[in-house]
């Protein structure tokens, strides 16, 4: 989460994102540790609550001072296919919805490679994906490999 | 999410926090807008990356500076049953397996009525839950209502 306020007033993602991985291959990769082909990962953008921020953006709330869900902004799907995107680094697509209040596009056309999986592939830490900030990925990988 | 840096250097609450619902009170409450007896709510703590931090906690990343997940350090839980606490404040009891990484202890005893009901009975939007700060459950509940 990289609010606006730390980020010159303008940050590249300056909300929450809550990530999820379909069902199927979360199951592959508690087993092996890969994304499967097939692997659709889907990104909800959700906003600060702003009421009275610090300059820093943050807000100060009955449990401290910090950064809390408001709404949501934004939802946006990685999809990994080797049918589909043969010549995607990777075989991942990037899709956005809409990056604003829903309701969301029904359907939506794939992102020009640069947009985002040029970042993805030189700073991602496994496939393409940012795994270095989710713990869940990478404690379900850990516990597997124990077996 | 109240960084220690933000609170004096000593949060309440310092962690992100992931909270989760069972499956079958969140299908009661996309319904009715209620959490039925019964409900659980598992909240994993989860650290900030600190490496290289600023003096507000914030880490500069790819994508900005701001606040990132590192790892597991607490597991807890809240559940509601009259049959089990009909003495609690709204019936809700709190667990905690552990404020620190994992593994988390495989059973533990009830806290305190003070320790977390009376601040969520003050603050909290709805039934001791604080879902001013989960959009994904106001989000649910709006979407069903209009049916």
């Amino acid at each position: 989460m990289t609010p606006n306020a730390l980020n010159g007033g303008e940050a590249p993602f300056p909300e929450f994102h809550s990530v999820y991985i379909d069902p199927v291959s979360w199951q592959h990769w508690r087993r092996t540790g890969e994304f499967r082909d097939g692997t659709v990962l889907a990104k909800e953008l959700v906003t600060l609550i702003s009421t009275d921020a610090h300059p820093d953006g943050s807000t100060d709330q009955v449990s401290g001072r910090g950064y809390f869900m408001d709404n949501f902004a934004g939802f946006e799907i990685a999809y990994k296919s080797a049918k589909h995107f043969p010549d995607e680094p990777g075989n991942w697509a990037y899709f956005s919805f809409g990056h604003h209040t829903p309701p969301y596009a029904a359907a939506t056309k794939k992102l020009p490679t640069e947009t985002c999986n040029a970042c993805h592939g030189e700073n991602a830490a496994q496939d393409y994906v940012f795994i270095q900030f989710y713990p869940v990925l990478r404690a379900a990988r850990a516990a597997e490999a124990v077996n």
